[in-house]
């Protein structure tokens, strides 16, 4: 016998998380396994090994001090790197003080989350949303979260406005909300948010008297024509009259998932100090803590690595874009991130999410292929998918061939599914706001 | 604003971590700094850095695959390695399934409390016990220990009577323990369990139907004439009913504990799945796992690190014993573990653990040197400390023979104490019965 929390828990085993490791057990390979598994499911950056490998492969220039007791959310030296690096991104300047280094973004999530919410109080959430949420934000805190439906119609868009009419009816309806919560740039869908969005979300944040938890973790991972602007950009706020919390991490902007270094950055004494005592569960390898301090020290490097792989991401997009397009799958267009949000609600036998788990299976099962079904990230609407892109150029064309080719055996139903969504069906029909 | 859950955790900083902070802030040099402080608080194992650094920092033979998303209760390459290892010091096979690797001990702890405890159930422990299970078993789990007082007449032995003794209250009284915890070698007074007694509370745990949590992080680090006996020994399990996870990690045999890698061994099933989907919140650099990886499959480099240690923490207990013997301050004899359980109770000014707190002010004060009061370890009685001795031998040298000198300017009320306390007070009067 388990706990009845513990038990819980180990009942809903992330499915991103099992998709992954299916999909990695019998990978594809060209030569070796033609027939293999393409994992386009996870968003992993793959396009930047060649890069990374001379500076974590060689001597490491560890002390004694190096492996001892360290602060447990993370070392005076990493956090001020990690402060200049952040204040970089984010245009303002950063305090090490207001960083607290735990395990992942994952464990950000859920440090911001627990500090802010007693069980049972609520986080909103514009939907779709980034599917570990339900487990990062959840799992050990007891919130609940709120999803906000965000429209097809328009490219799911979030807006402060619905982000206020759902802070609005949470309070008639007794709900105490504590936060509101979003990937910025998006995710599933990769918008970069406009800076007038984001003055809006924190005004009306501010009104309602709860955070904002911002999910920066592709912060530089922006490959469109519009510029990454961070929540805590003096222009966002200056208007924002509630607290704001960030998280970060080398998950993907530096393609080190496996080093699990995510950071929450909160200007808010009480929370730090809160969040601070809750990383002492979390807390991160100083080992892998002081390489990443030494790679953000040589700011010239890390610019070029960035810059190279914002290339290698845009030329990843382009790519699998233009496959897209040239079947006739719809998507909607970004600007940023490892991931397209692909419409192939026209293919599903019904417009139920039951469908699209049914069609999941004959992508996996048939085409070989892990891209995830929209319902893992709440999609407001049945049929839509989240397929990644940065990966080996032949690898994501080999990918999304095989789905095509797949989608290819049966007809779209278009005329029958204008019929239950208001959403238009065709490759151009989502015009593109960033690129 | 924050969550009353993290409120209540953020007052409560470990205060071991806080006194570590301080002593480490202005740290005593013979030279340089002779008068700074000698930290004797921390139980770090300062013995092997020489050892250690040929190893992790030389090149690193990373791979992509080790920077990428991996089973997040550790990569199966490396809990292969750290079951061979295991099953070695325990003396019996351990299943790579039944190992989740997380954040260091503190998260393993923290992750098996919160899989058996629902908030308000309860963890038997024998005190004094390692003072950070208030914080580990408790914080996060909401689960709250129930001390059984061990008596300074028997060194501080436990013994599985008075388990069941405590078990069979807390049933009389409703209240619902899940387990029983403890070290093995001890902590803060470095005992090696007799296989017998360990025999015996696997017994009377079985028969209570609680789990036992024991917590083996000092398991290489015996040096007495007692050989280290596992809980998951055969010897030692074949007589127990009850379900046993151990704890282990890095941070005391191998001097790491900024590396931050803990694993718990669970034979449980429905445990294991349970706590994997808990390690999820505090999993591990795949980075530090690869080198720990690559360092325990060196079998032979593992046996003769751990040798030396060995014998390094053997000659660094024998100085220190025979300084405070010679100075007429009584200790617990022992054969494990970094550290010595000192009664100063004949210099504490009254028989009280406020008495206590200002011995031990006095010392960080006066002496700069930062040893442990009892009544962090739950002593059950004032006027213990733990002074940790595992760090170069002239440091010792100079923090007991401050702290001797600082006791030397005040008589000891030998006398007086007696009427209070049935302990007998004189250098001599503990036998060893593990040397």
């Amino acid at each position: 016998m388990v706990s009845r929390r513990a038990a819980a828990l180990a009942a809903q085993p992330p499915a991103i998380a099992a998709a992954h490791f299916r999909a990695e057990a019998h990978p594809y390979h060209p030569r070796l396994r033609p027939g293999g598994y393409i994992n386009l499911g996870t968003a992993e950056n793959r396009l930047v090994w060649d890069l990374l490998a001379p500076r974590l492969t060689g001597p490491r220039p560890l002390s004694a001090a190096d492996t001892h007791y360290a602060p447990l959310h993370g070392t005076d030296a990493f956090r001020e790197q990690l402060a200049r690096f952040l204040g970089g991104v984010c245009r303002t300047e950063v305090d090490p003080e207001h960083l607290v280094v735990v395990s992942g973004v994952t464990s950000a999530l859920d440090v911001i989350a627990s500090v802010l919410c007693d069980p049972g109080e609520a986080i909103v959430v514009p939907a779709p949303y980034y599917g570990a949420f339900d487990v990062d934000l959840v799992g050990r805190s007891g919130a609940r979260l709120l999803p906000v439906p965000l429209s097809a119609g328009r490219n799911f868009q979030v807006t402060a406005s619905e982000i206020g009419h759902a802070l609005t009816r949470a309070r008639e309806r007794g709900v105490t909300v504590r936060a509101v919560a979003l990937a910025s740039p998006g995710n599933p869908v990769g918008h970069v948010h406009p800076p007038q969005v984001l003055r809006e979300i924190a005004e009306v944040a501010g009104q309602h008297g709860v955070d904002v938890i911002v999910d920066e973790i592709y912060a530089n991972s922006v490959f469109g024509g519009a510029p990454f602007v961070s929540f805590l950009d003096p222009e966002v706020r200056r208007a924002g009259t509630g607290r704001v919390h960030i998280v970060w991490g080398f998950a993907k902007d530096f393609g080190l998932p496996g080093f699990k270094i995510g950071v929450l950055c909160s200007p808010d004494p009480e929370v730090c100090a809160a969040a601070r005592a809750l990383a002492y569960f979390a807390a991160t390898s100083t080992d892998t803590q002081a390489v990443l301090r030494d790679v953000l020290a040589d700011r010239a490097w890390v610019a070029r690595f960035l810059a190279e792989s914002r290339r290698r991401l845009a030329l990843s997009y382009a790519s699998s874009v233009e496959l897209l397009t040239a079947a006739g799958v719809p998507f909607v267009p970004v600007g940023a991130g490892f991931s397209l949000w692909v419409d192939l609600g026209a293919w599903l036998t019904a417009p139920t999410f039951a469908a699209e788990h049914a069609l999941w299976e004959r992508i996996l099962e048939q085409a070989c292929v892990n891209v995830l079904p929209g319902q893992l990230f709440a999609s407001p609407d049945p049929g839509w998918f989240r397929i990644c892109y940065a990966t080996d150029l032949a690898v994501v064309t080999e990918g999304i061939s095989r789905v095509v080719r797949l989608l290819g055996a049966s007809e779209p139903r278009g005329d029958e599914r204008a019929a239950v969504s208001s959403r238009p069906v065709g490759a151009t029909r989502y015009e593109s706001i960033e690129d």
